[in-house]
């Protein structure tokens, strides 16, 4: 059987459809009438909600958040979204579908990318920073959850693997700029190295691509910087001047307090990595809508509704 | 002798003067054929700076920042601001002056204040969150810095003792607020208390009025913040959610992103903290304002550039 | 018969129902082919549109804007809303139906509320200030459309009682931070009382909740300040300057200009009035959305679009 | 004696002159040996303030605000001022000085435009709102009062007469708009006419050009739409519609609530009256820049700080 | 056979209809089976999409952009859409339609619209400004495309016609402005006469209202420039001051940076010149609001989503 | 005869001084008494004004705006300022001083940055932009202009050879970014080189560094625009769509309209573009202010009044 992909799923509106999906919510739901329950699926594509009105009872059981599941569902209208309404549903076998259809995934290679992040690390001269930054990503499993993480929910780099990605990206370039600005460097690669790594705690663990509730109500921000002093902390005589500046790159990232910045970057270090960070993130973000408008014939993209454009690729 | 209050050093304009001044900072510069000795200056009126300009090598010793010293100066205009030409300086002896004609002051019995704070501490009913303020208070260090603190530099309860009365304030109206609305009490109530708490670590401590590094760097959200979750850390089985509830009230309390909130409020709680914190700051803030108007026929107060008004007395 | 409410209609998507709902809105319409009358509904948990499209003339009489009546219809949907393609429609007699299921109406007393109000307009100590209030109040028209007022059409006290809720919860804040703080507690709890008054002019009587002309033209604050001036103008002698004073309250309660003040606070009741106000008006907003999350299981409220925010109910 | 204009004091800095000068504000204040008079001082072409240092009981009297005054002064520079160290002071004679040497006026003839403000007015057609504005107009105070105002106190027709010109301006520019666009003729010029009529309660009267008290806390916008309100209702039967509008006009001219608007414009007359507002005001502003610029030789004005630019004369 | 109007096939849904249309884009896409034809259609009424399910290949000849067609379509809702399912599509013949029911039209008189503008022309007394506007105006083509010219895709002017309408508006406020400022005419005017001049190559020739490539990606300010100096570079001698003077104008218009002005405006005639342009811009638009509000009993137009309001009617 | 650097003139308030200054400007004024002269004068530390009260007419010849000067002066503070009161003044002779010491100019060499821009544009594949650029820098009176201009007055790069420093600062980060992201290469780099190329009909060449009346009035993009887009058109068959992306890259390099982009980035390359401009400028602009921060001593720079920060050093 083939797999209906989410993004097509419109073109079956008032059809019925079998296919695979992974579910990222169940919920048991009261009606007028009767209970019935609530499902939100995922693919690489995109989300859809579907819900089973009739015996709910009898059909929550042997599925559940984070499975596969085949399902047969008429595709319907309600308000402005299309939605399933599942007429059966039971959790798939390991040997009916891959994993990576359900999850987007990061197309550069994650092995490669820890080498060069390990490489950068490697290059850094304070043996307090470089101690600081291999106790944090010597760490086997927080390397995995590091390395699985997206770099955001909506925009750039939104799948597994966006955090590596944009994290490199962003060193790459405070490399570079380090090379033409009278920065320490030491510093400002390091900065950039866990400028984001707070989201690790921000965003839920893979297959599913969400907040966490202390990442909506603490923010990336500070979960980072409470992880990154409490590691500098355990490291002997670590000094407090590096750590404060360390600390104050994490909290001056986003520029702007109104884009979400503790702090207005104070430091010369602190301003290269704010632009170096905004360097990445847009133009990455350009370029997955770029990517999206996949007809070869067309001179705009669809319209980018964050920052009222379409962005041309005559 | 008589002490000349700063607020009044513009009326000996182009006279020699002698008082009483505290030294809140001294550098030693470059000047075109010599060297020179800047100084700042404070007491409870105000702020002003003043230079040596001959042989500042021989007047650098016996006296330094945070002493009294008692100095002969030719009051001078420059730029726009009166500005000391010293002509002689030394320190003061403890006899000479009372250090309280140095330091601004709330005019509230700070013991009184403590005793009601521990009067809400003790109203608390989640045992752990009880704990955690305890931790905190009941260490006697910790408590000296918090009564001696400012809640401010320049705008409302901008004195010794103005973190502790500010956060006594807001505690009373979240404690009234939790009568009226249907809130949790306790996190309302713990998160009042510690909402500045990280001011602690953002200002200098006293006589001397100012910003830490790590306050301009990092600020008193991350520095509280930081605090509070490590106290809570060191109390056996502290619930992760009532400790991710209180994080939420210090990141947010300042309301939208542009005021400086980490994040904004997204629990009830978190909505009458702010909007109590607002409440006191902005209205002992005015009240400062119409209080430094002593004029008794004065209609209008002095302009309040901060919010482009004057305002009424009549 | 079984009422169904507005809230739950898209459930009946592509069914025909019979129930009954409150008429908003009766217009007579040109169609393509034919005329149409286009109908506006609400009840207590909403409002829906819809239509008649055959005998749109025949079917014109016995029911108008304020009545409740029976409908037998078809739940269709058209853009992304729910509409009723209505087949029959007559006035329901009053035994069919309680009023109080097509009104949303604050859950407190009114009556209590009502005493409590009094209460505090006969503790103000300014002779002419209590003078004006109860030149207000005591007339039962006046309180009988004060009390039957919403506060808000779409946010927070959207509901029949809700201005007098409001302003009672406002008037004791206010009250409270007069013990707080030196300001004038006759001009403040009387402002308090005052602040909202024009929006019995603002808002249509119940049943319906809308804007009136006046109010989307005028508006409350100057509705409600050329009420207050026109009642304390009839009062001999009454102080010029402490009328003034309470005009400023009403002017400046919404606090900044792009929130509709006409003159942002300029004396200390000002700043409190606001700021009580808001405190008031955001905690129960939040409290609505709160209550709205019927569902005992979900750890967040449903997106708060006014804000950009859910809130955390876990 | 030659009197020198308050512009050109600075020419005279650390020198002592005798001129003549209009006495603004006169208060008595405690100084720190002794108290001393301060005094705020104007002339046609800009303020200056002034102190009696010495012997100020004995100088306080036969002179006060409103008064021409002869003084002899001693020019100092305090802070960024030029300011008076006055020696004498008397009330000048009637025959010692010209009253208009003093009071910035129109340059345009004030019966001429009260002329051409009556045959806007005896143009309208709809007798309701033409017997309104009689009431309003033929009354000699108010006219005195409406004609001496001036429309601005720093920006724009900030002069005596400024408020008659811009409203002759603003109604010229309605009435020819009136022929180009579909508006309802009547209410637009009506509502040119009046518009800004609530500045003659905002401002002094000459020549003392000042806010007065509820000029501050209320506003032109509030206060001219209670005296209108009040003339509309002293007319039997004048229809409740038209004075809706008429008010609309008034509360709505400024356009946007950030710029003080208490009503966006909601009817196309307020928005023509809105963008002529500006048209004149505006176009006003700059021209009293350029005129100021009387340096036949200069290619740009003096910075424009209120709009961040300099306007070309090239 | 008669024309269905786009704003009236709402009423058709789930009908089939037989109608004629303009097709603006015509396009050959992958689907999920097979081929399909998405295509826009437009008439002066609005615009529709529609799709082409079945034997796309077969249905791809014989019409195109710009054609207007007949067609056999089934009206469906999509998302927030009506949509049409198209079954049969043929080029219609000339005599089948009138061109003018698929395109907007401004409902003056072209040509008179032309002999006005050159009595502005003709009326400038400078003669390098009269020839660069004869040198423009004079060549046919030009005229043709600038009388053809929308002046807007969705706010006021947004027709065949528009730019000149809107043009000639803004010279006759410019004009009459000259009568009651101290401007120079020759400037204002030629700068109101060319100052959306670029708009002929912001947008595409009609019956297609769209933006070109250039008009997105450079737009009509910098368009429009380049086009006036490339005409008065070729007349001999032509003031360099004046040429300035003219591209002040068309680079400040918009008034403001964030309103798309590459300068705000720095010479008077640039000041009048703006607020002229908003006034027509302004009120066209309101009145275009007012006119699509074609229920006599009406007594607000639809919602202004641009700027937050209902017109009022009544 | 040593000369004094203008920065620290203030030290010798009150006294006379003999020193060389670059004159920048001179007026003769109407004084009250008598005409004047106006003197603006620089050197590479900074501006001061002078006068010459006496003697005006005669003490007019022998010098003018570019010359360098001997001047007698009693330095004197008026307002805010530093201002010098001339007594003596004359051309002085070249072997009297050295003219970079009136000059703030590049510490980099202007041979080799041009050597590597050159190696830029050598290194571009497309003949027809390599051309263009090649026919604008082959140029030698543009190369030398272009390389002695500033890139800004007041904030980052605002002395000689800024342009051509911060150009090819921005041309290596698009160079380095074109290796990271999918991008034209040829578009971005040339973009890059010719962003700013605008300045040099911005500001007047040296050594006087000022707006241009056209720079203030049109400004730099489009100045630049129209320069760039003359010499494509004069080269033969120029691509108008790559013509069409190297003009949208200087419209839109600001990035945002409120910060003065014509038209905000549509194209990948704009985004890079306008981050790699943003990251050079803001970092130079903060490392000017470190540079300036010359107090070995010092862990803060002075206040940074545009961004609202001090730059931490420790």
């Amino acid at each position: 059987m083939e797999k209906i992909e989410i993004k097509d799923m419109y073109k079956y509106l008032n059809q019925e459809i079998d296919t695979y999906l992974l579910v990222t919510k169940k919920e048991l739901k009261e009606g007028k009438n009767d209970r019935y329950i609530r499902l939100n699926f995922a693919d690489k594509t995109g989300n859809i909600s579907g819900n089973i009105w009739n015996n709910a009872l009898s059909m929550m059981d042997g599925y559940g958040e984070h499975d596969v599941v085949k399902v047969r569902a008429a595709v319907n209208s309600f308000k402005e979204q299309t939605q399933l309404n599942i007429k059966k549903i039971r959790k798939a076998e390991p040997n009916e579908y891959e994993m990576s259809d359900f999850i987007q995934t990061t197309k550069k290679e994650v092995n490669v990318m820890i080498d060069e992040l390990f490489v950068f690390i490697n290059s850094i001269n304070d043996e307090f920073i470089k101690k600081l930054l291999l106790s944090i990503f010597d760490d086997k499993e927080t390397l995995l959850k590091f390395s699985g993480c997206p770099a955001a929910k909506n925009w750039h780099h939104n799948y597994v693997g966006g955090l590596l990605e944009h994290t490199l990206s962003v060193v790459k370039i405070c490399d570079f700029a380090s090379k033409e600005y009278p920065v320490n460097r030491d510093i400002l690669v390091a900065g950039a190295i866990v400028h984001d790594f707070g989201k690790i705690f921000e965003y839920t663990a893979p297959p599913i691509l969400d907040f966490t509730d202390s990442g909506r109500l603490i923010g990336h921000l500070i979960l980072g910087d409470e992880f990154i002093t409490k590691k500098a902390n355990e490291i002997n005589l670590f000094p407090p001047n590096t750590l404060m500046k360390l600390r104050h790159l994490i909290a001056s990232h986003h520029g702007e307090m109104e884009k979400g910045a503790v702090k207005i970057p104070q430091t010369i270090e602190a301003i290269v990595l704010h632009f170096a960070d905004n360097l990445d993130a847009q133009t990455m973000g350009v370029h997955q809508l770029i990517e999206a408008a996949n007809d070869p014939n067309a001179r705009w993209t669809e319209y980018d509704k964050l920052n009222n454009r379409y962005i041309y690729l005559g």
